[in-house]
């Protein structure tokens, strides 16, 4: 579809009935962040462009995109989560949109109806959809929240939204409460649009998320190289797009960035103009418009050469097999591979713990800084286990229990520069 | 047996491998807290001696006691949640011990391996083992936690604890999966003690378990009297202790209680010395050691006339049916008697809705406080769903975020005397 000028931005979002004035501050709010953490970088690849137009466009173009999908009978659903498996969405043609808020801009007007001292990840998009300045909240027909962390579960429960139980434990008897869910949800969404899976549309979309993720696999790929070709910062800019764009113009935008890539390297082109310590983020998600602790780490000198959060190889890793003949066997495979996702909520969560340390010798790690957004239990206490395992291995590692304000953006910065010295000081005991 | 002397006491402290001068700390800490706490009362029942006794010898006498039973070969547990089926532990001959820290005297000892932004009852629990002072640590076999909160369940995994899963909804497959937890931890405890689950020491177990339930809820149900003849604050100590006693030894006791109770109903004595509004305590859990929103309540001139937390009603609510047959059915009984507790790690929690509503009808309740422990985002969120209830049938409520810390007792004081004005004030609108 055509590009939307101002005019008929202002006209939808009136349409849409959100709060056009205050929707500007978040957006300038957004531009101002977009400019300080991603645009200060001066190596980067140039199809970068196209991701930074994708965030730009996540609360216009796209928007409008989805507007006129919906205008033509097209379904969709609001969630929060990487554990709804995206495939099944896509056979039965409901597009799914993912709603985790990442702005700071919106956290207080959660206050109304939330604690405030919940994670500021749930509190921003509930502050989003009070402050109407969420430009989704009637794009959908419904939300699908999940059972993750005590605190989006019972939000669910005051808002009155249905979610999917992701079990606790990773037990054979929770596989097959998660293969049940896997199918209540395919029957919801068969349901809303009215359109079966069937053994050929489901084949055709674990085929194209497969895509997909591989795009997302092979770009973090190039930063295993001594001097990447793609800074941490902008592999989470892609991530986080991942999420909102149409999955057809992120394929397309990736694949030209990958042949960008492949140039850069080539052409020993680095994304960094300076040495600098490898280090793995690792933790919680940074949605769309939080990129506070990366910029930080950046900005200091290190070099984030993975993120295993969920805006990072947690959403990424792992396909599902595309050689599979019924539909039952593929839905299987789908409760699988989601199944296989390494998140704070299971006890124990050992396969994260393997994840990771493989993840360390394949990227080269030197150390790793826990990105925890403030009140998130899960990831909080599992920093101290992982510790354990990163002692044995002698990886240094750094807490950082931060929100999606901005004031604590230089001291961070400070404490990560000093983190930076003492990695360096003990390259020589690995 | 005999009661040790204090040379005794330390004695065996220091064969505990306890930390006996901070252990003395927190004695001396413990002890004021309950005259503060508690021992302003003017009116209350004389048979309240026996669990004032019973609070300070569980550190103690309590102690000593289950000393000789593991010395005489008996094997017990530590546990954290009113989840744990009591029955099945007696009936395989394990003793269950609750370890739930109501202390705010060992939180900070929790720093050293657990985020400061985590429930207190964690932090004190775990502050307690690490700074040796809790005198169970060594007096178990295992210890068994649960999944009904982010923190608990990651805590174990950082411990290396073993825990039941509770599922997160009440559909029939997590029945299924609850039934499951429930035989796994029979076999686990028959495992444990080499004792096999009857059908005949079951059924005694269920009836001695019903006798000590059903003591608790006689012990309330004179709290629906217009002038109660027990305090709030008594009940809860009730609660408390009913959780560290020998069984026998605290079934004695409430009878003693009871049938002072009603004569004290006969003849009118109320604990109370001047009228006061009648307010249900709901929310989290207020463990031995931690009576302070409900002291601060009926300071403040309120009557806590019920409580719904896990020391309070939750606790004891619903009795296993005494008439089964076969071992089979009475663990289905009992797993389904457990699955019935309305905690907030059900999403959506419905029965504890009607169950509040029905405590309020039945205890003539004028107001409800949310007593939340800081962090516990499962009921603090839940609290809000609440309220919706409250103000259809025109409740008032106050929520109170917590922790043990002692210093916002004089605040807490002041709201609460003001949201009974409240309450008075609003008497007529129902």
């Amino acid at each position: 579809m055509d590009r939307l000028d101002s005019k008929q931005l202002y006209d939808m979002w009136t349409e849409l009935g959100m709060e056009v004035k205050l929707h500007d501050k978040l957006l300038e709010n957004s531009e101002k962040l977009h400019k300080r953490n991603y645009l200060w970088q001066t190596n980067r690849p140039i199809a970068m462009k196209l991701f930074d137009t994708a965030l730009h466009d996540s609360h216009g173009q796209r928007v409008a995109e989805i507007v006129d999908y919906r205008n033509a009978g097209g379904k969709s659903i609001g969630t929060f989560c990487i554990y709804v498996p995206d495939e099944i969405a896509m056979a039965a043609d409901v597009l799914n949109i993912p709603l985790c808020g990442g702005t700071g801009f919106t956290v207080d007007y959660a206050d109304k109806v939330l604690p405030r001292d919940i994670c500021p990840l749930v509190r921003s998009t509930f502050g989003m959809a009070i402050s109407g300045t969420c430009p989704y909240k009637t794009l959908k027909d419904f939300v699908l929240g999940e059972t993750t962390c005590d605190a989006k579960k019972k939000t669910w429960d005051l808002f009155g939204i249905r979610s999917l139980e992701v079990p606790q434990k990773k037990n054979p008897v929770d596989k097959a409460l998660w293969l049940g869910e896997v199918k209540s949800f395919m029957a919801q969404l068969e349901d809303l649009s009215g359109v079966k899976v069937t053994a050929e549309n489901l084949r055709e979309a674990i085929k194209k998320q497969n895509r997909k993720r591989s795009i997302l696999n092979s770009i973090s790929a190039f930063r295993k190289l001594e001097n990447p070709p793609i800074s941490g910062l902008d592999a989470l800019l892609i991530s986080q797009v991942a999420l909102n764009m149409d999955i057809d113009a992120f394929i397309l935008a990736g694949e030209m960035l990958l042949k960008e890539l492949e140039e850069r390297t080539d052409k020993s082109i680095s994304a960094y103009s300076a040495p600098g310590v490898r280090v793995l983020m690792a933790g919680t998600p940074s949605p769309m418009g939080y990129a506070k602790i990366h910029a930080a780490a950046e900005m200091s000198g290190l070099r984030v050469v993975m993120d295993e959060s969920c805006t990072g190889l947690r959403y990424s890793r792992g396909n599902v097999p595309e050689d599979l003949q019924t539909v039952e066997e593929m839905v299987v495979a789908i409760a699988d591979r989601y199944f296989d996702i390494d998140c704070a909520c299971f006890s124990p969560n050992s396969e994260r713990m393997e994840n990771v340390r493989a993840v360390i010798e394949e990227f080269n790690v030197e150390g790793v800084i826990h990105n925890i957004l403030q009140y998130c239990h899960g990831f909080n206490v599992e920093a101290g286990a992982q510790d354990s395992i990163f002692s044995e291995i002698n990886v240094p590692s750094l807490k950082i229990v931060s929100d999606y304000s901005q004031e604590d953006m230089e001291q961070i910065k400070l404490r990560l520069e000093a983190f930076g010295g003492i990695v360096e000081n003990t390259r020589g005991d690995r």
